[in-house]
């Protein structure tokens, strides 16, 4: 890092702030410019934000240079890291599509969506089971009793399953019935959760947040990654930013951004992003072409009817497009796309 | 709320959303213009967002008029709440100022940092035994064992306690300890843990999230109050914008404009607002002229040597020097200062 | 729109909305809820603007209902604007790719970057005269200067030229060297500028402004509009958000989403919007697959002794590159590519 | 600055590096870590923004460490600067206060406006004669005429006028009847404008852009000030962020650290930055509170009739109880506030 002195700064100051660095094993390097002094160092980012070095006398601020995630990042693993469950893979040269409702209703519903997911040549099922909805009055998800529908359909279609958990209990009550957990947004920094993720065994595919940064993203990553699970998928799903016409903006060029800085595999949420069911279908071939390995789509039997997020499900014939659409533009990027009509 | 139709939707389309907001109970009236035709609509927004309206073919977009929080809106309660703790209050004409360090550090540190608190007038002792940090590299916290040294400290010097909880685990252990439980930013939508504290009887301190608007911020206290906890003291601590000179964004606007839509107090934090000890002081001033309940003060007995948030925290003399520049400032908006050098 | 009225607004100024509204021709209707009063009208929304309801007393909030903008609105005119310029067209079914560096910097220069955009096959050349600097210390342009060298390159070359002009005296000099003025960022809410481009009689590259919503974007355009130039192509550049990693955010669901709102077309900026050459191809690629109209690319001869933006330009090489993995995505969504080796 | 170097660059990737700063006369500093080169350098950043050293082959990126704004800057000027015009000041220990109607509609409503400005105890007239309006449709303002009845309006009231330019041709016209030219938030970067600002020899009152950064708004008065005009008075008006419920979110926290980096006097608009006259009085008690040197408050004799901004303006009674309220702050953080009753 830098470590920029203030003007007023004096020796003792800029001794002090050299002593801590090189206690700490840093290799440091004061530089004296005409208005100031840094002290520029180089060692484990980790370590230095420990430091507190901004609260020591005399220093204007403490600029880092590396970055502070270390088992998410590609120069720590160099080859693309993919993740395979059940003949199912995300991160490889084929592209996973995760489809179905925003939450698990019945097992009627549940089912339509499966087989309509499957007819549309897609390999994964999502639905939730436990809804955090922003509203105390809003429908709260079926929990257990979905997640066992989930695994119903999965046995009966074939397909790989996913769904959110929010804490650590229903997090425990997934792992008996789903494939992948997904922690959403709301939750990437529910460091409590993280840690649980990362004991469970299981993929992981982490929405960032709201707000979150490309960084603190990785680092929610490294949370799970640092207590033995390797197995993260990170889903883009649109950041908020001042513009409303969309519910959120989704930021596609972070897809190739962190397929750079990480060995990680990129899927895209366009239903979550755009809120809008006219811009699911143009979002997601974007995606593709920006080198996403994959997407989140969400379907419905009868949107009209869908107890969340209707506005922005497709129905199954839709969906059904949707997949046709997109074989080109995979083609396109040498990515190959599972059981639709050549 | 006013459902607007496209302008290509029949009249079946207009028919099929006005039937289903009658069936539901609202009064409605169908707005037929040059170019488009409306349906407008009064009743329970609660009720509204479970319709799904916006899935419903011919329709463009669904605008809520009413406001979605209920039990937290000062329509419901027009006086304001004051939370009354051990002999200390917060809502009322007496400024709560709530001061400590960003983490229980050791036995030692807590208790210099509380008498200091209580020297310079104040009354609420804050301290984290929980951090949930960004990286998995940093101290976590002293958990219990920090809980137990803040209700030593409480015991000692009759300050009331302030700490954070991060899940229904900690939360369950904060109960026998600390006398408001702190909701911190990255939780305010974890509702799980809304609910959890809804339940526990205790008064709440709910942060704003980071990028929370001012509406999901009172869906939160919604949350907890729809629990039966009508305790919750409302924290504004910035929120995340372009501007990266300061850590967050202050939003003092939010302050009168909460006070006008809820009877909840509203305090602000500018310790982690800005990030920054130089803007502790002036934000400090600002908050109170216009019209805070009260404050959130990062201090350290030594902030140099704080393990969290040293650059933001003052020492026990800054801060007794803010509390004595505050006093003006608190009488002229009609407020007291306990305990502060006449 | 929809006028909400204070819970305490009485019938006189429920009757004072009501009647300002009938007498500026809106038809109108009173819908009493339980709680509140809401006065809904349809109506010409420019009038609307104009009325100044929010500050009558008893009123709460105005929403508004229909769309601001009417020239630029799909509402108004249906079928896709297309156009054309010396044998080349924007808009249609051909990909418009604009290439070139971002200052002119000398003859030897752009003669360079002319050919080489031509080789590659793309039929526009870009090229800054007047730059609009952050620093006052920075390269400012080589103005009329670089216009005529400009016009040089697009008569040896045929290809056709594309510059930025910055205030009305900019303007009036292009008009005789410039195919197509670019109205920059900075300058999409530059009022006179836009008026003054309305009058132009050429055809307007209208950059979104850094924080611009898609509504104040259309409305920049509606101004060129009302001076009688229909001929606006948007050009999204990306926005302002917290992210900081990518220069800016692009906002690639503004493309659907502002060519389902509007009949102009729309193309992208990755070089501006990404500020990093890796993120350029792989957001060239999703603009495409998203719909949009065409690409503004910036490339340089030397990009390492490039004057400005070096880090966000590609050399010939890589845009020649660039172009050709264009053409299967190009293809996918129905565009064709101009002169790219079948 | 740092440049940092990609893991796998060469040594005469970093030469070339090391060679070009060294060539610009930098002094650098190259430090070898384990994973990564970096090379410090410290020398003129307006220098080193022209060399692109992020286009050369190896770099990974460059981070800036000094300041890019000179002239604004504290560091060059240590004491504030005090602008006197009529026997008034802004930025000395008076407390500038700044009020007026959103445009000026006719004589008669400019001076029942500038009588009850000082009536009240303000010493600036503030109002438009050129709006720049987001709409084609909306009122675009009086123009000479206005300038005209601000003339005198002030000669009849003793009251120093303030108002807006919006282009070359705007301000030229203002240079002979209007005493503090304003640059509004849209046309911040308007260079050109600036440049011109910087040549008129007049007090410029220049607002923050509804995105720009601290940096890049003391960048923009730099270059009015590298035109040789040192009098600049910089106004904190809000920023675009997530949150609709206010206009604008004002950024408060930028007063005092302004105030920290730059000599230059800083005022804070409330009205425009909020848009609700119920939020203009805390907004401005805060703003004092926060150290601002002056306000800048719409004011309108009747605000149901107002043409522009009506919904937060104030009345006159409004504003004259503003400032008997102001006073005790003002008091309190130093300041004095002429012609209110003691």
């Amino acid at each position: 890092m830098v470590v920029v002195m203030q003007p007023q700064a004096t020796q003792q100051h800029i001794a002090a702030v050299d002593d801590r660095l090189t206690a700490e094993g840093f290799r440091t390097q004061v530089i004296y410019g005409e208005k100031r002094t840094v002290v520029a160092a180089v060692g484990d980012r980790r370590v230095m934000e420990t430091l507190g070095l901004e609260a020591l006398p005399g220093v204007e601020k403490v600029v880092p240079i590396m970055k502070p995630f270390k088992l998410a990042s590609r120069e720590v693993k160099e080859e693309n890291t993919v993740i395979r469950v059940k003949g199912a893979s995300v991160g490889g040269s084929e592209l996973a599509v995760i489809a179905g409702p925003c939450a698990v209703e019945s097992r009627e519903q549940l089912l339509a969506a499966a087989w309509a997911v499957r007819a549309a040549g897609a390999k994964f099922l999502r639905g939730g089971a436990f809804k955090p909805r922003t509203s105390p009055y809003s429908f709260q998800g079926m929990e257990e009793q979905g997640l066992k529908l989930l695994a119903e359909a999965s046995e009966l279609t074939g397909l790989v399953t996913v769904s959110e958990v929010i804490d650590e209990e229903s997090l425990a009550m997934a792992l008996d019935y789903i494939d992948i957990l997904q922690i959403g947004a709301r939750n990437m920094q529910n460091f409590r959760l993280l840690k649980a993720a990362g004991k469970s065994g299981k993929p992981i595919l982490l929405k960032r947040g709201l707000s979150a940064t490309v960084e603190e993203w990785l680092m929610a990553a490294e949370y799970i990654m640092s207590e033995g699970n390797q197995q993260v998928i990170l889903c883009e799903r649109g950041i908020r930013t001042f513009e409303t016409y969309t519910r959120n903006t989704l930021d596609l060029s972070a897809v190739p951004l962190v397929m750079g800085l990480s060995h990680l595999p990129v899927v895209v949420d366009p239903s979550h992003a755009t809120g809008k069911r006219d811009l699911v279908l143009p979002m997601a071939m974007a995606a593709v072409a920006a080198g996403a390995g994959g997407l989140l789509v969400e379907m419905h039997p009868e949107p009209a009817r869908a107890l969340c997020d209707g506005q922005q499900s497709l129905s199954p014939r839709e969906f059904a497009q949707l997949m046709t659409k997109l074989k080109p533009v995979a083609k396109a990027v040498g990515k190959s796309l599972w059981g639709v009509g050549a």
